[in-house]
């Protein structure tokens, strides 16, 4: 569905490096627990331009982390995970603003998560990692932005879990975000977003290398987070995109194999998922993402969605796609109108889209003229 | 939303007893392997006319088995699994009609299965268990029915996988049936029906207890089979039941614990379901009759979905449920267009249900007059 993307400069932000901030002092959590020393790593894209106001924060989903955009080398063979949408040209323009991308604590690609030494012990953390929120996730990237010297963000945008980390700017730190833009996303978890993820949980506790989470130096729990990975694929896709990709076509031949082997093709894709997902995934930061999300509740925390959309001050972007069943239309629907009824701001587009819920990532090209004129709006005042 | 049942004689069809055919000749299966000795446990609730032409076969779907009614002691805490469907005064009347139901073969509930004695080793078959289809169970069928001296079936019923069995004995065996109950269920196992079952496959093959298959007489795969019992679980509700019936309701107390176990009450519904399958099914069971539903598709066997409607020579009555999405209406409607487009007396109800795909198990006051109604119509002719 995505269209050859040749007329958008097609050298991107070409050669990215991956960095690091890295700070002692206390990380308090929404547990009660702290988290000390802290990581984080990110990228960035542009240039910070000297009134410090071009800064766009992007937030990654559970499985994507701080490459957005670009290459680490000139042999990598895929960019980062939204190169189609950041870089000269396209709606996350590098020639005008300055794009941050960090991965989020309890992640498992350079910032602090399960996987990292706990200084205590001088060994990973394992399970002895505390369980972190959105809410953590994000006070870590205000560390961040902090660093950056930059006060006030010109937008926030991320998909899934990445919206809810958008939607957690938006509303805990309000005065610090110019506008979000929320893809595929919602203000809460909803049971059956809950029941996968715990089933996902479920299979990688009892896969027996997974040993309480002190894998680390031995073999990891492969096959219960292959199985979480392939739950998780199914639900990000939709029916008919799973006909028109794979309908009931065989890997191999025309017959069946009358064995209980893997034969049909949408297995084979679901086992390569499985399989390659735990070539750049830790086990562990599956479990605490997860819990994580199943932790995102907004109306909770503030009483109501509507006294948590009423401390929003900058306008809000939503899209949505047709055939996302993880976060259908509803969820960002009911965002919308709570914006709507507190006198905010607020533009949501269902995008017709038969790739499910992965269409946020995947049919960029339906958002890209929608995001690029959101931007273009919030950026008319810009020095 | 199933209203009290004590308005149907509540006694339903009272103690009842599993019975079993076993015969030596082979049965011959799709795959070209044979099958000798076979057992078929099955029930019978009501009397079979003199005339034997008042017997109705109930088809089980996925996890049931052939205990379709009644208890077998008065301690039993909840009667055969379609009780309220089958009795005195009930849509398939005791009173007037002679009710069977059989284990599939593949099943562990009685009928030859993976867990049942290999005669040629004198040990149990495991994963050397011939893998088999719908019509390899439905051709294991025909001989009970033969052997009850039964020629014609005045219908066959079911749910799910029992619709799929309904509808290989309306195809396969046209002369043999006179009018076909299809619930819930598909012409065709689509490609996302296949993905939830290969994903429940691969929780069980890679659960190291499963040992290839032989496990029996050691500790069986459970945490594999826990969690495709929970990965079906989730997808026979749908997400407004589970807003209903959890929500985002905690198990124990109002705060978040910020562990990694299990504390919504989904999760503890969906491990009690995982747990309490395990005590009653036995996990290579769920393989090959999971592979037999994977394989399920009338379309390919006979050119098209119309040849293969063409072949049915009784009246079909198709119910399905408007919250079910795992058999979502349309896969009804498109085997009641092919039927009606070859001239086939047909009746197709979408029911008004937020059960999800049990609601052809729960929302039994929906179903009872339609399909009262369908039987007298069957046997209005009856002798």
């Amino acid at each position: 569905m995505t269209a050859p993307q040749t007329h958008f400069a097609p050298e991107g932000v070409g050669i990215v490096h991956r960095q690091y901030l890295t700070w002692t002092e206390a990380l308090p959590l929404e547990s009660g627990a702290t988290l000390s020393p802290v990581t984080l790593a990110f990228e960035t894209y542009g240039e910070l331009n000297p009134a410090r106001s071009n800064a766009i924060l992007l937030l990654h989903a559970l499985s994507g982390d701080a490459h957005a955009a670009g290459r680490h080398s000139p042999n990598d063979r895929k960019p980062g995970w939204w190169d189609a949408m950041v870089g000269p040209g396209r709606p996350f323009d590098t020639d005008r603003y300055f794009v941050i991308c960090s991965n989020v604590i309890g992640g498992c690609q350079g910032s602090t998560g399960p996987s990292s030494r706990n200084p205590y012990t001088g060994r990973p953390f394992g399970a002895r990692f505390p369980v972190i929120t959105i809410g953590d996730m994000v006070r870590a990237q205000t560390r961040l932005i902090d660093a950056l010297g930059i006060t006030r963000l010109l937008a926030v945008a991320g998909g899934s879990m990445g919206g809810f980390q958008a939607l957690e700017w938006a509303t805990a730190y309000p005065e610090r975000v110019g506008g979000s833009i929320l893809l595929a996303t919602s203000a809460r978890s909803s049971p059956q977003t809950i029941a996968w993820n715990s089933i996902g949980r479920r299979a990688i506790m009892s896969d027996p290398r997974w040993r309480g989470g002190d894998y680390y130096g031995s073999e990891p729990p492969c096959d219960g987070l292959a199985v979480a990975r392939m739950i998780g694929h199914v639900t990000y896709l939709s029916e008919p995109s799973l006909e028109t990709k794979f309908g009931r076509r065989l890997q191999r031949g025309d017959e069946f194999a009358f064995s209980l082997e893997q034969e049909f093709a949408v297995e084979s894709y679901l086992e390569y998922q499985g399989e390659s997902f735990n070539t750049r995934f830790d086990a562990n930061s599956y479990l605490y993402i997860t819990k994580a999300m199943d932790y995102w509740d907004l109306p909770a925390r503030y009483g109501s969605l509507d006294a948590a959309m009423a401390r929003v001050q900058g306008p809000t972007l939503l899209l949505s796609f047709s055939s996302d069943w993880l976060y259908p239309t509803g969820e960002s629907r009911a965002i919308a109108d709570a914006l709507a009824r507190q006198g905010r701001p607020v533009e949501h587009l269902d995008l017709p889209s038969g790739a499910g819920h992965d269409a946020f990532l995947i049919d960029v090209d339906l958002q890209r003229p929608i995001i690029t004129e959101f931007l273009d709006d919030l950026a008319r005042d810009l020095v």
